[in-house]
């Protein structure tokens, strides 16, 4: 089954102990797609300007990405500058040049709209439900959000989020968004909310799935150096939601082989900077680490 | 087999957001003991003060505990004073009297000296060092420590170090220890100072063992309501040596079951204040928790 996701396409330039990118292929659909389309085929609707250099999304064409809906318009592609100091955990951002971004206004192709599988990645409350509003009833929905959202625009969001089936947030957004520090009622109290599966992303403490009264933990793949942590998000995302695509099923089952996927795909993500560890992974190489995830919690 | 641990017995007066006590049972060889009589015979080494309400350990005699080497010294018993807020993962310590605590001199009564498993508890590595010596070549030696001594003495700490076989400490001493913010490469220099097994407490995130260039991942029960988190962390210690000691085999298989028998035990203590709910926990109950955490991790 076909994903379509709907975020941005940006340059990054980023900074970490190991080194520094200037102007590199970031942004929230790209890295999603990127990951997702080890599963499945992915649509991309996003917003580029006319200076994006679109010979790098050349490898994703290739590997079953649709560009139809990236649209180009006149001005520059949204920049976003960071800098990670020390230990990788605190990013610093530079600057957010939202650019074409700004007035991002996403209109579905009409072969779009039928795609069973759908992500709202980070982007204004307001225009998910734009999307939403567009899709011909699609058999899964899910979202992100970020604290920006959580504070600034909390009755979109909250409007959203009745609508979606799947929140992927972080640990801190889930605190904040459930106004509690723990994380179990914090998921219990998003659920009454709207989506009715919570997964939270612990960075290095790993992933949290809970659906169903149950629980399902996640390692986090035990990297001594992370060269570079954007789009990790995204791209875990990206294997979560590809995955569940793949298999056309999200029982409790699959939904904890997604965590792991996502996971899986997350941890090859911040091993080099950008996309560049996302351009040419192998299937064995997937399974490969899919099974020393699997190989971490078992007891026997 | 059994155990020996060398400890503190302590009357803790600790407030919570959900109630408070005054002068109850605590410390970390009480705790301890508490949790690894739920799998073996245990042997304890400590002092208390003239005050010490004898009839509180009754429990803990009854249940395969032998207190021999509980030293009773004219003064009064160490009292520690503390107030969690808000979270419960913020304490603060609102007095810690040592009393005769501050003149412990573990001397090993004879019969213990052969006992085949060790924990030292959180006590002065001079300490541990003293008990290191008077024993005859115990078959596994675990231990704690903290900031404190990490800060402190960390001469005297690096030379237990290399005696030890397991370290059981919280990931933010990790990270002091090791002076790297990375869990994993914090843990394998760890392992050059000397124990070649690491187990790190993370709280909410769970726990993690190194072993073998291996990395087991244990889940935190998803507790919504903790009432008092005071000795956790030495509960978690009883439970995991408690059950090597009964299996009497540390490989990695029963290292991993170990962790989980840890935190099974580590979440029955959070649930209610000082060690009630340690006092009469069914085997049934217990193995009924341990399957629940393994439940959590599994995929399939």
């Amino acid at each position: 089954m076909s994903v379509l996701v709907v975020g941005s396409v940006a340059l990054d330039s980023v900074e970490t102990p190991f080194g520094k990118v200037n102007d590199a292929l970031g942004g929230s659909a790209t890295y999603f797609s990127a990951a997702a389309s080890y599963f499945t085929h992915v649509n991309v609707v996003a917003v580029v300007g006319e200076d994006f250099p679109h010979d790098q999304i050349e490898f994703l064409k290739k590997r079953n990405v649709n560009f139809d809906g990236l649209n180009t318009k006149p001005g520059k592609t949204f920049r976003w500058g960071g800098k990670y100091v020390f230990d990788l955990n605190q990013r610093e951002t530079l600057y957010t040049n939202l650019n074409v971004f700004k007035d991002f206004d996403p209109i579905l192709p009409e072969h779009y709209r039928k795609s069973p599988y759908l992500f709202l990645a980070n982007i204004h409350p307001d225009l998910q439900l734009k999307v939403l509003q567009q899709m011909n009833r699609p058999k899964l929905v899910v979202m992100d959000t970020m604290n920006f959202w959580i504070e600034g625009t909390p009755e979109s969001l909250k409007e959203v989020l009745r609508l979606v089936d799947i929140l992927i947030v972080n640990d801190s957004e889930v605190r904040e968004l459930a106004q509690t520090r723990n994380l179990f009622s914090g998921a219990k109290r998003i659920q009454q909310m709207g989506p009715k599966i919570i997964v939270t992303k612990k960075g290095e403490h790993g992933a949290l799935l809970v659906v169903d009264g149950k629980y399902f933990w996640a390692p986090a793949f035990p990297l001594e150096e992370l060269q570079d942590p954007t789009g990790a998000g995204d791209t875990f995302a990206g294997g979560f939601v590809g995955y569940l695509a793949k298999v056309d099923d999200y029982s409790q089952k699959n939904l904890r082989k997604a965590v792991i996927y996502g996971s899986t795909l997350a941890s090859f993500c911040v091993e080099k900077f950008s996309l560049e560890k996302l351009r040419n992974l192998s299937q064995d190489e997937i399974e490969s680490r899919y099974q020393q995830f699997i190989n971490m919690t078992k007891c026997d």
